[in-house]
């Protein structure tokens, strides 16, 4: 069986393995405060262009979001976010279990718009509503669409003028930057939005993603916040390892490279099957590639390829989603377009 | 500088990152479904005798008791722990986040009695106050010190009485069930409590506990509630895998072996200390040492090894402590113990 | 000027005040456990037939929904309401507040239906998303509509069918029963519901709802869930006073007769506007009237009468709100039907 | 039987009854957004002397306590109380409902001490435990005893030095303010506390508390909270119509004459117990009296006379709780003190 499944189905890229077993015996303290995380952290602001920022190592993206959100927030305050938005649809309520309402929008072709933003804030104003304080919004979107940085600057723009505090998952950022059709720089979406992670679980790591919030405010007593959501890991120095490993070498780090390679496989799976006449669900233009395919066809790929169905049959037609990650091989898109053309050919 | 700071300083055992590598580029599902995770769970079931249980894997101890509380309690609930619990103490009122009094009963060598349940429970028994519905402890205890058969069991008795949910934090469990003072099996304390986890961070893993719950009632959509609590890993065989390792082989186990080597060097410090005339805080028989030792020496030592004062200086003296980890060599228990008797000799 | 703003505008009933005052001077335990409270839940009883279950004292209609949703959900469950229900858009987050999603429908009329309810609870099956274990609505709805016997009876079997708790919101329940238009007789409501409320506040009280929550389960506890929700009133016999005034007699009961006095006026109200060719948003048959006017009309009308516009312009239009209340007299309605006609007629 | 067992007992002071009943028959609009709410935060002011504040009407003193630390603190904050203090031990884990914990200091005659503070705080300093941010204190405590000026001047001030908010509630503030040990007018007491209420529920009204905020930070979208939190009543205007009679009349007004009503009656309790040799717990000289009577006489006084015993037979004496209330006439007194003296002389 070939994986098309996940991002995060394999282990760690093994130059972030190695620097797991070469640092293994070394000791230091625990909960984050090591050389590693400090030197991680360097990294971030390198890569970010960011001076007044903290960095924060987190385990995974729900505790990211969702301790971002419960620190931010004051009680009564709710986060606007994409119907289809992660953080409103894939964590089981892990945001109300803070307390806090999120306030969805409809979204375009996956992606927030400043009129959804306007209406969902428009709409609660009074004090019997929960009033809105942030944006939430991942670069790319669930379904692989990414921010243009037009897109991006206005929405940073209707941020700022309702004192809505902008939020950006970066689960997949990794692949958003290194796309082609991508024009938002980290430096210049790290200048646009307050906060916002660069996702390690997606992108070669074990585990761990890089939180950063801009300025002092947002940063009160963050670690506190960490520990008391339950995210502080006792080894905390792993996430900077695997950080380090990551990031050093800035635009030519792992980081990127890992992005490249699995957008040119998922491109590669686009040209394909463009090629062979099929449509695509949405625009993605990074690692998720979301074919339209007759449904006999899916239940025959199924035997030899492992992916999620996307949605249900309409007229007969599938959309499937294909993720590349750092561990895809070219042969394995290869011989997903092969099984295709054959298919197609019966 | 040699380090007694913490069981939690090195990385993972090089058996457990030997299972990692060997493992890392196969693909399986993420969140925990996977072969690794139902090996590690069957080889947990093998160690405590249970068969009517569920094995869950957490990625550290807060998110186990946090979650486990959070899924066990409804809302007017509390728990009943030692003041010194680590559940009460150290963990930024994670517990309390989850919207649950912690009620403290006043610890005797570290350690819950049947008479502070008591206590507990009947002060808090009408409509007014938080009714107590779980017991917390952990085992070893907070100092190092263990419930032995005879306590736990008049414990579980007590808890079956007052119909209280009895949980054991099992972080440093390896060391409990290796040390020679022990006369409570994993058999048996599985049957006593409800509710256990068996501790890998502190035991010779990067990170990741099994948390056992007993009886459909309390395992009861546990999994929803560990993605609500932001604790579920999406590369969720990692745990699985490093438990592999730890558990395989029963009681010749790299669970039973690191926690015996742990004991032993812990033995050698604390005759070594007590035979230069020294005393110790408390009982501990485990991997945790208490000496107290003059003050003067305390600030000496502190020149060449890594540890914790306990508490504030008193009439001259100092409580330490010292903690062996899988990775403490011989070496580091002669030195420390050749700097004491030097200083000694001054 | 002349009120049709809210049916909460004014004090209790004089038959209410009445016994109030005659109580004063009464010594009785607190906390809603005195004769007067009990006096109030057998009334209760008798008017619903219900006999296996309880019933609590509430202060508000607020508290009653989110104690309820707080005592009957675990933290990883959701509760299904309209998009336009109250719980879910007028109590600034207050469930959400207690760690639960309101799983929104698109209500028809402004109610559920069947279809809404099956279609949100199919999208939260798995353990990314919280689970719905509770209908909330509300009889009648936002917008004075009513459930009939049909409808609400093709809800409660589909509740059964998903194991959700059906929960009614029943702020006008008086307003609902004795309309024409309603089939649904309270002990049928109550053979449906698994809890609903018999309001008081918009029903000739101060203040004060009765809960009733049928069976064991539901009830466990219930009174130590109010208390930490911060809803036990201290001379809790306040609300046994005034359901005991506003209950007795059964069907003859202050409760009806209210609510009959405000139908007819309502009535009256939509059928001199429908005489002069005025048009409704929805099909209330309850105390809430909502006329289209003209534009300029509503302006002039704001001069004499306060009520809310109840949504934007539309194509010279305005949507108004009117509600009639205990105090609302029938001179009140001719005087705004006299207006109408005479802007009208300009 | 004759009641002390608390003042809240009746109904509301007649002067406060004719003023709901005079106003009964007014519209207004709901929620505390009416003249009435104006007018009575307008003589709350007055009597405080404070301008830069804001008056919020609650519906109860745990929803004032609650909602006011909810809004007040981060999440990973925490209060501190006297272990006996009402916030910690009476309301059944609302504030941990919250998500704050209650650290608790030990009181000294009932009161809270800058020794207890400094010590409760000085234990709360590292990123792993809650990080106190308020002072809860009652005046009276929940044992009667009253902060002097000196006292609770030097609890500011060391709240000023930690930053921490001191918050007072008042639920009987007017037996303190009119009881003769009192050297703390209004006034300063206002000057000194962040926040504050003045208690209605227990002062003479059927409910309600002005809860006084002061500063813009503090008072930030606490309307929102006070909805949130479930506590905002629909016919707000209630609470401000009974405080119009309450405190209408400055230092002449119902609110002190109820006080200081209350005090004589409980000054002659603890005057002819003493003169017969009895002895008290504690040192109330407010409207609570709690003297220590031999058990036998106890059991025999139950048979007329409501009250609670305060705390377990020990050496043959119970210790009991006698409140006077706006209603206790002074023949129920000295039908008590006649009881025991025949008791006595038995």
């Amino acid at each position: 069986m070939i994986y098309f499944r996940s991002d995060y189905s394999q282990g760690a890229h093994p130059e972030v393995m190695e620097a797991l077993a070469r640092t293994n015996l070394e000791h230091t303290d625990g909960y984050g405060i090591d050389p590693h995380c400090e030197n991680a952290a360097r990294l971030v602001k390198e890569l970010t262009g960011l001076t007044d920022c903290e960095v924060h190592m987190m385990v995974g993206g729900t505790p990211a979001n969702v301790t971002f959100i419960a620190s931010s927030l004051r009680p009564y305050e709710s986060v606007i976010a994409a119907r289809s938005g992660h953080a409103y649809f894939h964590e089981t309520g892990a945001v109300e279990g803070t307390g806090h309402r999120v306030v969805t929008a409809d979204p375009v072709d996956g992606k927030l718009t400043v009129e959804g933003i306007d209406k969902a804030y428009a709409e609660y104003q009074d004090e019997h509503t929960p009033l809105p304080r942030m944006v939430y919004l991942s670069q790319p979107s669930e379904i692989g669409t990414i921010y243009s940085k037009a897109e991006m600057t206005a929405i940073a723009e209707k941020c700022r003028e309702l004192d809505l505090i902008l939020y950006v998952d970066g689960a997949r950022l990794g692949s958003a930057l290194t796309c082609g059709a991508n024009d938002l720089s980290l430096k210049e979406l790290a200048q646009l939005a307050d906060a916002f992670y660069l996702g390690g679980t997606k992108n070669g790591l074990l585990f761990g993603e890089t939180l950063v919030i801009k300025g002092k405010a947002l940063n009160d007593h963050f670690r506190w916040m960490i520990k008391r959501q339950c995210g502080m890991l006792a080894k905390g120095r792993l996430i900077g390892v695997q950080f380090e490993a990551l990031l050093a070498g800035g635009e030519n780090s792992l980081f990127y490279r890992i992005g490249a390679h699995e957008n040119a496989l998922a491109d590669r799976l686009r040209s394909g099957l463009a090629g062979m006449g099929y449509s695509f669900f949405g625009s993605s233009p990074t690692n998720q590639v979301f074919p339209v395919l007759p449904a006999a066809m899916v239940k025959e790929l199924e035997k030899a390829f492992f992916f999620y169905e996307w949605a249900p049959e309409q007229d007969g037609y599938i959309p499937i989603r294909l993720v590349t990650g750092w561990g895809t091989a070219e042969s394995d898109v290869e011989a997903f377009l092969d099984a295709v053309r054959t298919l197609q050919n019966r």
